[in-house]
Parts: C-alpha cells; sequence; structure tokens
C-alpha cells in the first residue's frame, strides 16, 4: 500500500506525528544563541496551511475531464493539501517558502497514475496542451523541485508515483528484481527481504523517498562503499517521454542510455518502471566507531580502507566541529556521554578528534575479516576503537535528522546543507576552503554584527577514488530577506567548493539551487548535447521545466 | 614509443613474425577435415600485398595542404601498407575482404594527430570539407570497422590514434591516471606498473589495442569481475568532434555523458584522453583450473561464486565441445596432456564435461581466502580441482588464439564468433539454441552435404547478475560466396541468441555486422535519441559513418 500522505508534514520533513525531544528544552537554545553570537532565539513558526490562500486552479474543466478520462476521476486530485504537499521539494529554500506561506508554486493538480500506459498518456496529452509536468516520488529532493517557470505553461500537474508502487517480479536465479518506480525505501526492502534479498540502497530520506526518485536523482545510500549508487544497482530503466517510451533494455555493448536517464531529474521523463541489481540479505551487520585525532588521519584510514581489497561496507566521518555541536547541544547523548568520557580518559584525542563510522556486513566470514582488517588500519593510524556503542546510537537515529532542521527553523536558527565529491587528494583542503567562505561572507549575511555561522562536515560515500563532503551549515536566520540569505551562503560555500576541486554536488543533484553552476561543470558542448537529448524526448519542454538545464 | 605498424599483419591479426605451430602438421588439418566432413583440407592463402591495386586517393591537394598544416606533413601518410593496414577491422568479414584482395575501404590517408587539439582542428576541417573521418586506435575491432559508406564523401581519412600515447599523470593518492587514448596495453601497463598500480584491463587483443579504443568499443577484460569494463573505471573523457571538445568532468550527479562517450564506437567523436580508475599491482595472482560434470554444473559455481561476498577475479568456463576442440587439435598440448590423463584416472568426468578457470588476485589475504572457499564451492559441486597447471597454460597462451583464426583461414577453415550476454537464469539454454541455429542452417550455409560446423562456447565477464557466452564457431568455407556464408551463420546464430533472451553483443559491440539487429536492442525511442546525440555533436554527419546508428 502506498504511504498515507495525510500523515505527512506539507511544509516540512516526515511524519506529521514526529516529536523532536530539544524543541522544548530551553536551555539548549540559550547554548545555542550563545554559539551563533545572537541575543536570543525566538520563536519562528511557520504558517499553518488554513490560513494560507493557494493560487486559484488554472487546470481547465476540458483538460480535467481529459485526464480524468485516463487515470480515473479519483486519481486527479485538488484539494488544498493535496496542491500544498506537491509544491516545493524538501531543500531549505523549498522550507522557507513553504514556510513563510508562499504557494504560488502549488501544481493545479495531482494526478496519481497506475500504470506505465497511463503515465504515457498523461504526457502525451499534456504535450499536445503545453501543460507542465513535474514527476513527484516522495517529495523529498535536497536542490529545489518546485515548478518554476508555472505561468508560461496552461497549467501545472503533479505526477504522484506513489499508487505505482508493485515489486513486478524478483529473479532469485539473476539476483534482479522489475519493480515500479513509486515504490518508497521501507515498502520495497520489507518485499525484498521476505525472500532474501536487499537492495541496500538507504539514503536519510529511506522512509519517504522511492526508487523512481532515487533513480532520477543519481541517489546515493549510506552504505554505497558496498551497494554502490543508483547507476550501479540500475540495470534497465522504463523512461515514459512526451514522444513515447525509452526502455533500455540489457544491452552492455554501445552508448548507455539508461546513464542519461539516471540523474535526469525529471526533464527527459517519468521513470516507471526499473530493473535492479539485489544483493543477499547480509547475515553479518556491525557499525563500529573510531575516534580519529584529526580530519587528515579519518580521512586516510577512509582512504586506505576503500583502496585494499576487502573495504567496508559504510564509512562516515564527522568532524571536529560536527562532534562539539552535536556534544554541546545534546543531539545524540547516549553517544555523546560515552564519547566525553573516553576523551577524557584518553587525553590524547584534543579538540581535533573526528568520529569515524565503520560498518562491516554481509556474510560472517567476509565481513569479520573486514572488521578485523579495518580496526588494525585504524589502530596504526592512532585511532581510537569505540566499539559498537557509535553504530547503535547511529543505527538509531539515522533517518531523524532532517527533523532537526525543521526543529531550528522553529527557532529563528537556519540549516543550509552543501554536498561535494572530490578525489582523495583533493577533498581535505575542502573544509577549510569552505569555512573561509562562509566566514567571509558573515557580515553580508548574518543579522547582526558578532553572529556566527557554524560549518559542520560530513564524509561519506567513499570510492577508491574519493569521497563525498556533505557541510550543514548552521546560522541564525535574517527574519527579513531570509531566501538572499541562504542563496548568498549556499553561494559561497559553492564558490569555494569548486575552486577547491570538489564537484557541484554528490548525490543531490542540480535541481534549481545549483543551475547556476551546471555550465561551469558540464561545459557548452555537454549542455549541448544535454538539450539535445531532452529536445528530442521532450519536443515541446513540458516536463520539469525550471531544473537540470539552465 | 608507439608501436611500428610496419612489424604487424596488414590483412590478418597481430605480428607478421608469429608463427603458428599447427600451420605444417598434416595430421592435424586431416582430423579437423574428417571433423568438418570434408574430403581434405586445402590451401587457401590470402593475397599479398604487392598483387593488390589500391583505389586511388582521392585527398585533394587542398585538403592535402591543410591536414599537413594542422598535423605537420610527416603525420599524414598514404602509403600503400599505411592505407590497407587501415582498410578494416579484424572480424571474421574484415579477414575475408582483406584476404580477398578487397581494399575499397582503404582510407584515401590516415592522419597522426599529436594532441587533442590537433584532432580538434582536423575534424573541424572534415566537417567543413565532407570527409569522413574514422578513429583508428589498435584496429582490432571484432564487429567491422570499415568505411562502409566512403563513396558518399569527398574523401575517408582513418585517425590514428597511436602517437597520442603519453601517461600525462598518474596520482597515487586518489588512484587515478590521465592518459591519452592511443596508447597501447603493453605500454599503458609498463607504465604503471612501474608506479605500483594497474588498470587491470586484459583484453583478447591486449597487445594491439588501446585505452581509446577499449573505451569506445566499452571493453571488457579477462579479468572483468575484478576490474570490471571500460565504463566502471573510466572516470572521465575528453571527446573531440566536429562541433568541439566535450570534457566529461567529474559530476557525478546529473546524467553521465562519460557513459554515452563510451561504446559510441567512434560516431560521435575521437576519445583523445581519459581519466581512469587504477588498482594496486596484486601481490598475489594464481589461476586454478576445475573439471566440472557439466555446462550446468561449471555455470553454477561461477555464479555462486560472483553472488558471493569474495568472488574470484577472473571465471572463464570452456564448454564440453571447446574442450574437445582444443584436444583434438592439439591447441594447448601441456594443459590438455593433463586433462587426459586426469580423465582417465577420474571416469566420473564424462564427454559433457567443461574446464573452468578460475584467477585469484589482489592482496594476499583477501586472495587466498577467496581461492580456498571458491575451492569448497567447487567441490561441493563435483568439480575436480586441477591446481594451477590449466591456469599456467591459460597465462602463456590467453593472447595468441587470435592467430589461430588466420592458421585456420589459410587451409579453408572459417570462424566466426559470435558472443553475447544474459542474465543467469537465461544464459544456460543459449548454448543449445545457437547449436540448434547453426546446425538447421548447415544446408544453406556449407560447402557440401555431411559437412558440419562446430560450435564451441566459452562463458566469462561474470557478475552478479549475468554473464557473457562466446561462440567460436569453426566451419569448412565456401571457395565461393564466402561472405554470405558468414552472413548467414552469424545472422542464424544471432537470431537464436535473441530468441533465448541474450544480448546483441556482451562486449564487442555493434559496428557494422550488429546493424541489422540495433532496432531491435535499442527500440525506436533509444535509437531516436542516440541519433540526435549524433547530430548534436556530429552535425554533418563524418564521423566513423555505418557504425553503430543504422
Amino acid at each position: 500500500m502506498a504511504q498515507d500522505r495525510s500523515k505527512l508534514r506539507w511544509n516540512g520533513w516526515g511524519f506529521a506525528a514526529h516529536k523532536d525531544d530539544i524543541a522544548g528544552r530551553e536551555e539548549v537554545w540559550r547554548r545555542l544563541a550563545a554559539e551563533l553570537g545572537m541575543p536570543a532565539l525566538l520563536a519562528t513558526p511557520p504558517r499553518p496551511l488554513d490560513e494560507l490562500k493557494l493560487p486559484a486552479a488554472r487546470l481547465s474543466s476540458a483538460d480535467r475531464a481529459m485526464l480524468a478520462a485516463i487515470v480515473g476521476a479519483d486519481q486527479l486530485r485538488n484539494g488544498d493539501f493535496e496542491r500544498a504537499f506537491h509544491a516545493q521539494g524538501r531543500s531549505y529554500l523549498d522550507l522557507l517558502r513553504l514556510r513563510s506561506g508562499d504557494l504560488s508554486s502549488a501544481p493545479d493538480a495531482v494526478v496519481y497514475p497506475r500504470s506505465t500506459e497511463e503515465v504515457l498518456a498523461v504526457l502525451a496529452l499534456a504535450a499536445t496542451r503545453h501543460i507542465a509536468v513535474m514527476p513527484f516520488g516522495g517529495g523529498s529532493g535536497a536542490v529545489g523541485w518546485a515548478n518554476a517557470m508555472r505561468s508560461d505553461y496552461e497549467a501545472a500537474l503533479a505526477l504522484d508515483l506513489s499508487e505505482m508502487d508493485r515489486v513486478i517480479e524478483i529473479d532469485p536465479v539473476a539476483a534482479t528484481a522489475t519493480v515500479e518506480a513509486g515504490i518508497a525505501g521501507p515498502a520495497l526492502e520489507n518485499a525484498l527481504k521476505a525472500k532474501g534479498h536487499t537492495l541496500g540502497h538507504f539514503p536519510q530520506s529511506f522512509e519517504f523517498s522511492t526508487l523512481g526518485g532515487w533513480i532520477a536523482q543519481s541517489g546515493a545510500g549510506q552504505a554505497s562503499p558496498r551497494y554502490g549508487r543508483a547507476g550501479d544497482w540500475l540495470l534497465s530503466v522504463k523512461l515514459a517521454t512526451p514522444v513515447g517510451l525509452l526502455e533500455t533494455g540489457h544491452l552492455p555493448a554501445g552508448p548507455q542510455l539508461k546513464d542519461i536517464v539516471c540523474g535526469s531529474e525529471g526533464v527527459l521523463g517519468v521513470v516507471t518502471e526499473a530493473v535492479i541489481r539485489l544483493r543477499p540479505q547480509p547475515f553479518f551487520s556491525e557499525v563500529h566507531g573510531f575516534l580519529c585525532r584529526d580530519l587528515h588521519t579519518g580521512l586516510e584510514i577512509m582512504r586506505l580502507s576503500m583502496q585494499s581489497d576487502c573495504p567496508p561496507a559504510l564509512l562516515q566521518l564527522a568532524d571536529s566541529e560536527a562532534l562539539r555541536f552535536c556534544r554541546g547541544f545534546d543531539m545524540a547523548p547516549t553517544l555523546l556521554q560515552k564519547l566525553g568520557n573516553t576523551l577524557r580518559r584518553w587525553r590524547g584525542y584534543g579538540e581535533a578528534s573526528c568520529l569515524l563510522l565503520a560498518g562491516f556486513e554481509g556474510d560472517t566470514q567476509t565481513a569479520v575479516a573486514a572488521r578485523r582488517r579495518f580496526a588494525v588500519l585504524a589502530g596504526r593510524h592512532g585511532a581510537l576503537a569505540l566499539g559498537r556503542g557509535p553504530g547503535e546510537d547511529w543505527r538509531r537515529t539515522r533517518f531523524r535528522l532532517p527533523y532537526r532542521r525543521d526543529t531550528l527553523l522553529d527557532r529563528g536558527v537556519g540549516v543550509e546543507i552543501v554536498e561535494t565529491s572530490a578525489g582523495w587528494s583533493r577533498l581535505e583542503a575542502i573544509p577549510a576552503a569552505v569555512r573561509q567562505a562562509v566566514a567571509s561572507a558573515a557580515e553580508e549575511t548574518l543579522p547582526r554584527e558578532g553572529a556566527r555561522a557554524l560549518v559542520l562536515c560530513q564524509a561519506a560515500h567513499a570510492d577508491v577514488n574519493g569521497a563525498s563532503l556533505t557541510f550543514t551549515i548552521v546560522f541564525p536566520r535574517r527574519l527579513e530577506g531570509d531566501i538572499a540569505q541562504a542563496q548568498k551562503i549556499k553561494a559561497a560555500a559553492t564558490g569555494a567548493i569548486l575552486a577547491a576541486g570538489g564537484t557541484l554536488s554528490h548525490h543531490h543533484g542540480i535541481g534549481r539551487d545549483h543551475l547556476a553552476w551546471m555550465e561551469r561543470e558540464t561545459g557548452k558542448t555537454g549542455l549541448d548535447v544535454l538539450g539535445a537529448i531532452k529536445k528530442n524526448l521532450d519536443p515541446e519542454g513540458i516536463m520539469n521545466p525550471g531544473k537540470l538545464l539552465p
């Protein structure tokens, strides 16, 4: 069964019922205010939906009737919650707009197709009627999803795939599954687990994002060192486009169109079905913590383990700022109490210390061998083994962090996230460059003199050649012009990343928020090729306008 | 230093000086004649170059002068050997044409650029002058390379990359190398080995093929289970096109244009430079032989080992027909003497037995663990461990088999090769289907009643989900119409493969020889997208016409 959308937040992360334990703890907010250089942190709640007026829906009754004839009247919805829920993604800018009550990007209606054929018919109709179509999986995208160019079209539809969520076939011999794209993470993994398999794709959005979204965003899960990213586990894909169905098939020779569909962010068509690679449900799965003396050591342990013949299944390195932030503000108490104690006992691990989580997974023999060799490597680099406690804490809280962003937003604190990837030889210089850039921009971005932005860094998604870095930038919000503030902070961080040799994104994608840098990353020739592909599959330009391609 | 082309055969495989030890052994030919149902095998030598007249070179003196101005007069060559050497690839059909003295496909001149800038300038000139350009790496392509549409163009140039063979940079920390595309296998591996690295890409054409060719053909090396195929180790690429340089960069989000360049077979432009993933030179490398009771058991051992957490680095399964052919005709005597002895001792391994080679490579600890676990798995499936002997034999002869094809051609025996890939659940049915199809076509393909075609099968390039199958079809040549004969045999085998769920190719590519089936494999929408990309990068249609895209 598809997820019950009415239990989710239309203007924030996840389940409406989720309570964040720091919300009412004023001592936390006093400490955070001091940390950010603010006298106090005031309540800045979002505007409730019943106060807001949505723009009038523009879908003509003739178009409505034709759409209803394709998908059925029940599958074409335009209630206020439906439209508001589908108005934006979940980037920081998206949240600012939603919380301020800006629903100008709300689609005129939401279509819930139930088959590839229905999607094809909807797209063919939309193309003739010049109606923009935005494919919608879980809506958790982190780089701007909304219909940026709404006014150029007759109308704008959100195409919600969540009712196309069947596991069509599992082939246990070839270790593949054929699955509809609208299935959300938990439903997919439950179905696979029942047959002894896993896809192993666990992004932070796992509970809410969908297979099609992972493919369209070229996503990477937390255990990507073992399971790869979407392009690795995707074997073939069906893309419904305005000109017809693109089915990539399994021919491994010749240009691989599946790798153009993967990462296409809805601008070429709608991912409706995929054949994916399965791995066995692991017999053994442990995550261990290691305290590293500094960032350099932590990255070096990551690199050497990934370049060895028995790499870990998961690696996440929280830098000293991230650790201090969590510790000071009690974001994961049991882990950090332990860490505090440990730190006291072991004087050698000072302010620069970083926490490295390493996961080992698979058959017991191989996973235990990997764990043993990793421990030797970490020890040789002076890391302190903390056992499974930090890993258990991580497992318990692994999908909860995005809720914390909403809690901070409620108290005047902004959280922008910038991520990148780079080869191992360039990675280490990037965090300092980003901190420098964010600090330099403080005067024009922060609300008062003396205010500070914190830059927390996490390295993850390691492979043989490099890894990703995710920067969580925490800062006091400007009450006026908070969108411009966020854009300036993002621009400062992104400029520093690109200058230091990092990529524009690792797995969050391009969306709207990264458009300005796309030509720099892809080059004019590359953009022209992508434009030619777009023109071929979507000659009327109705697919997810304003994303990916400038 | 680039390879000395004058030491190579213009109408066959590899070094002109290579001698095949069976050439003069009449008892071998008598046995083979009986096997093929022929009264005798007569000498059918190729026509020597000095007897042949090449078509007049059509390059105008103005064009010649402009090309010489770009690359230098020394780098523009049009001697008979140069033109004949670049007239075809090394597919069976290519060899038939060359041996018969058909040089109608010879380029009008051969250009040897020395930089990406020179390639760009040549392509820009060729586009304005409507001159066809065929990128040429090592010339070992197996699916038809020649300029099929020569007559539609003002002239046809071969663009030989072999003098662009520098290793530009090795980054030992990020484990990457930046390399010019014209470098041949041995030069590349020697340069990497000197620094402790390997690419691990060892196709059968290793001695003669180039990095750019591996990328353009989406190649796979013999140890692909460990090192992956071109799309796996290619990190970014420069493609010189008639409209300018496409540099794919390292952005992992968004559509991956590198995976369109990979496998593009020269129709979009010229691969001039690549950044590739390196692995450490393995401390440990062993190849062991296992005798399996039948094809099913061999494939099952391959599958289970690849789906485990410590897969072998290499797997090659020769089926019983391939084994019998080698044994009967003494193609690898030491191995087969041993096998014969073993077979006698162990009655259980009868006519259906297959030989599985399994390689273990990497750090000693991991590779030895993999070997031990593989031996247990193989034993559990009733396979007989033959030790390292078969592996040593394989290592000694691994690049020699293509020479044997020329030897057979010299004695009226044809050798067509057809390869495919499929998921594990469909793989096993394919060999019987191909044998059936080839046998059914015997009457209209073979030169006399009672003649037979042998179908030898090898499984390789295994991964989690499936493997490739290569069929070597050995048959008595028709002295008249040998091209039509080969085409009919290939069509029969390919039709059977596709009907049984195999792909049109695994790593040989599309070229000319597979064009007829390309729409069936890729679909009309897919072909249209590829056509749009081609049109965007090569609006004049000068790049390698007649290949890949129907």
